[in-house]
C-alpha cells in the first residue's frame, strides 16, 4: 500500500434506479476497505509489506450515505466499519439499494455542499455507485475537491439496467434485468401461442434499447428468425418508430400466424426524436423534464388501443390485443445472473483497490476480453477509465447489434447470451 | 385393472388461462395412460394381474386436443401414443399450455358437437385440465354421454392461478403464481424503500383474492405487521373497496413513512359488487361480458391518477405515485414452486388412474392432510370429487384468511407459505 495516502473516512453511496446487484457493488467496496483496515494489501491480497494486522490504516471509518449525496449533506450515515461479514454477504444478495437511492442531480451549489460535508466529516475516499448522472456527480465533486487542493479520492462504480454507459462492454445490473426480460418473454410467448392474439410487452430503456433487445433471447437456440419463436417484432429507441409501419408489421404477422408477439422499448421515438409516449398521451414529467415512462401502463395501453382501432375489420370484431408493461419488477427481480452478481462485486472491490493503490479518481469499466462469437468462453476484465469518459454520456445500441427496423442481429445475441446465465429449456409439441 | 373397460381412444385438453405447471398435469395423464398401455396397472404400479406387457389395453390412442374442445370438434389432434419419455419430461417443465388453450365455453349445442366428435373418433376417455368453466364443460359432456348411454369416462384436472375451485385446498398453478407475486413484491418493496413514493402493484384475480393475498409473503419472517415490511395495504375482491377509505389508508402510511407499498387485486369491487375497474374506465368486455382486467395497465394507472389528485397539497407538488400491473407474466413465469410442479403432475396421473380403475367421472381435488399451523410439515392427498361439486362454482377467500379491510390473517400466511417453496432471504441495514 502506498504510504502517501491521507488518513480519513470513506463514504459510499448508491444512486439512480436500483438493480438486482447494486448491493454486490456496495459490499465489494466495503469488503475492499475492511480488508485494507485489517492490513491486507488490496493489490496483493496479502498483509501489507511492513505492516501487520492492527496497524493504523488510512481508512478510518467506512460510512454509507443514506439516499446518495442527500445523506452525505444531511449527515445521514450507516457505519459499516464493524459490520459482520455474514451480514454483508446476505446484503450483497439482496436486490435494490440497501443504503437507499436518490434521483438528485447536483448542480454547482449542491456540489459545494457535498464538498463541504466531505471536509466536515473528514472524508478522503468517495465511492458512488450509479449510472451516467451519478458518474457526473462524481466528476463534479472530484473537480470541486481538486480546485481547492483537498485530496479526495473519487471513484464511480457502474450500475444501470439500461446498459448505457460509455467504455463498458456492459454495465452491472443489465445482465440480471436482461435475464428477467428473456425469461418473461420466453414464458409469455408460450402464453401467446396458447391463447393467440396480439401481445405487446413494454420494456425499460429511455434512450438505449439493450434491455428490449434482450427479449430476442426468448427465441430458442440462436434463431434470429422471428417466424418460429417470438417476439416477432422488437422496437428499439435507436430505430425511428413509425406508427403506420408498426400497424403494417403487426398486420403482416397477424395475417400469417393469427398472433403476434411484440417487445417495445418504453423509449421509442419518432424520426425527429420525439418520444412516442409523449405523442400518445400527456404523461407526467420528472425533475429533469422527461416524460414519466416507467410505473405506468400508458404507453402499452395506447399502442394496444391504436392497433385495435386500426386492425378491426369494417363491421367486424376487434382482434385480441393485450399489453403488459414489465415495470419496476424487471430491475430488481431476485434471480440475478451469476455473471452479473460476480462482476458487480468485483467492480466494487476494484474501486477500493484503486483508491488504496494511489489512484485519485476514475470509473471502473467492464471490458470483454473474449471474442463476441457463438460458443466463445466468456471472459472480462475491469479497467479504470477517466470519469469524464463516462459522465453524463449515453451509449446506445451500435448499428451492428440491430437488424432491419424490428429485429436484433446475430452479433447482439452472441454479445448478450453469455451475460444472462442459463435459461430454462422449453419444449414444444 | 377392471376388465369391463370399453376399449377406445383417450383425449386430453387444456383450457383457460395457462399456468407454469399445466403441462405437468398433461404429462401426468399421458404417462398414466402410456403405462396402462404398457400393461402396468395404474392402481398398483405393477404389471396387471393376469396381463403381460403387450397385452391389448383398453387405451388405443392417446390424443391431445389442440386448443381444447375446439380441437376436438375440428379433429385437430396431437398423437401422444408413441411419444418419447424425455420429450414428455421436457414438456412437463415448460410453462403455458403445450396443446394450446381456449376460452370457448360450450353451450348445449356445442356440447352436442363435442359428444358427436367423441363418438366419431371412438373416444371413451375424456380428460380436461382447467378451471371452473372447464369443469363445467366436462360436466356437460359427461351428462350428454350419460343421457345417450354412451360410455365416456370424463375427468377434470384442476388448474387455476386464481385458486378459486371448490373442494380444493388449493389448485395447481396457484402456488407458482403466488411464488412469483411474493418474489416480485419482495424486490419491489425494497425498490420502494430505496426510492420512496406510493407504489401500487395490480395482481390477477377476478373474484378471488388468494393471489393478491400472496403479496403478504413478501414481508420477512411471519410478520403481519405492515409497518415493518410491505405491502402496507392489500386490497382483495372479497372486501368492498371504498375509494375514500383507500385515499385515507394511503395518506396514513404516506404521512407516517413517506412511502406506501400497495397490492391490489384486479377484481376489487365496491359494496354493490361493481368492479372498480368498470367504474374507473370503460374497459373492453370479453365473450362472457366481463370487463377486460388483464393485459392492460388501466386499473393501476387510474388508481395512481386518483391518488395523485387527492394527495397533492394545495399549490404543492404531487407525490410520486407509480403503478405496475403484473400481467400475464405472473401466471407462466418459468420458476415454478416445487410443490406445485409435483402436485400438478400427480393430479394428472390420478385422473388416469381413476379412469382405468373403473370410475366413470369426477374431478381431482387437492386436500391438505397436515394442519395449517406455523412449522407444520406440509402434506396433501388427492381425492375424487363429483364434477357437479366443482363445475361453474367459485371459491373465494374465507373470512378467516382476511384481517380488517386491508390485510391478510396469520392463518392465510400459514396456509400459503408451504406452497410457494423457498423464498430468497433478504437483508436490510
Amino acid at each position: 500500500m502506498p504510504t502517501n495516502l491521507i488518513p480519513g473516512n470513506a463514504v459510499i453511496g448508491q444512486a439512480g434506479g436500483p438493480t438486482a446487484v447494486i448491493n454486490q457493488s456496495l459490499v465489494g467496496v466495503v469488503q475492499g476497505l475492511l480488508e485494507a483496515r485489517a492490513g491486507i494489501d488490496p493489490a496483493t491480497g496479502r498483509p501489507s509489506s511492513g505492516s501487520a494486522p492492527g496497524q493504523p490504516s488510512p481508512i478510518k471509518k467506512i460510512l454509507g450515505m443514506r439516499h446518495g449525496v442527500r445523506g452525505l449533506v444531511n449527515a445521514d450515515f450507516y457505519d459499516f466499519t464493524s459490520t459482520n461479514p455474514e451480514h454483508l454477504e446476505r446484503l450483497a444478495r439482496t436486490p435494490s439499494a440497501a443504503l437507499g437511492s436518490t434521483r438528485d442531480k447536483p448542480d454547482a451549489a449542491y456540489c459545494q455542499r457535498i464538498f463541504e460535508a466531505c471536509k466536515k466529516h473528514d472524508i478522503r475516499y468517495f465511492f458512488y455507485i450509479g449510472g451516467n448522472d451519478s458518474s457526473d456527480t462524481c466528476r463534479l465533486v472530484n473537480e470541486t475537491a481538486r480546485s481547492t487542493n483537498y485530496e479526495l479520492r473519487c471513484f464511480h462504480i457502474p450500475k444501470t439496467v439500461d446498459n448505457d454507459l460509455m467504455e463498458n462492454d456492459h454495465c452491472p445490473g443489465f445482465p440480471s434485468a436482461a435475464r428477467f426480460v428473456a425469461m418473461a418473454c420466453m414464458a409469455d410467448f408460450m402464453d401467446n401461442i396458447s391463447l393467440p392474439g396480439i401481445k405487446i410487452n413494454v420494456v425499460m430503456g429511455r434512450h438505449a434499447g439493450f434491455l428490449t433487445a434482450a427479449s430476442a433471447l426468448a427465441r430458442r437456440a440462436d434463431r434470429l428468425d422471428p417466424s418460429t419463436d417470438g417476439p416477432q417484432l422488437i422496437y428499439l429507441p435507436e430505430v425511428p418508430f413509425d406508427m403506420d409501419r408498426f400497424v403494417a408489421d403487426v398486420e403482416h404477422w397477424y395475417a400469417k400466424k393469427g398472433r403476434c408477439h411484440i417487445a417495445v422499448s418504453e423509449g421509442i421515438q419518432d424520426k425527429d426524436h420525439n418520444p412516442i409516449a409523449a405523442k400518445l398521451f400527456e404523461g407526467e414529467t420528472d425533475a429533469h423534464g422527461n416524460v414519466q415512462l416507467s410505473g405506468s401502463g400508458a404507453l402499452g395501453d395506447a399502442l394496444a388501443d391504436f392497433l385495435k382501432k386500426k386492425l378491426t375489420p369494417a363491421g367486424g370484431k376487434p382482434p385480441r390485443v393485450r399489453a403488459d408493461t414489465f415495470g419496476y419488477i424487471q430491475r430488481c427481480f431476485p434471480d440475478p445472473s451469476p455473471v452479473d452478481a460476480r462482476e458487480a462485486r468485483a467492480a466494487g472491490r476494484e474501486a477500493a483497490r484503486l483508491a488504496l493503490s494511489g489512484d485519485l479518481d476514475g470509473s471502473i469499466a467492464i471490458q470483454r476480453t473474449s471474442p463476441i462469437e457463438p460458443g466463445a468462453l466468456y471472459a472480462a476484465a475491469l479497467k479504470r477509465v477517466d470519469l469524464s469518459a463516462i459522465a453524463a454520456k449515453t451509449r446506445v445500441m451500435p448499428p451492428e447489434f440491430i437488424e432491419g427496423h424490428s429485429n436484433v442481429s446475430r452479433r447482439f445475441l452472441d454479445y448478450c447470451r453469455p451475460l444472462v446465465g442459463e435459461l430454462p429449456p422449453f419444449e414444444r409439441l
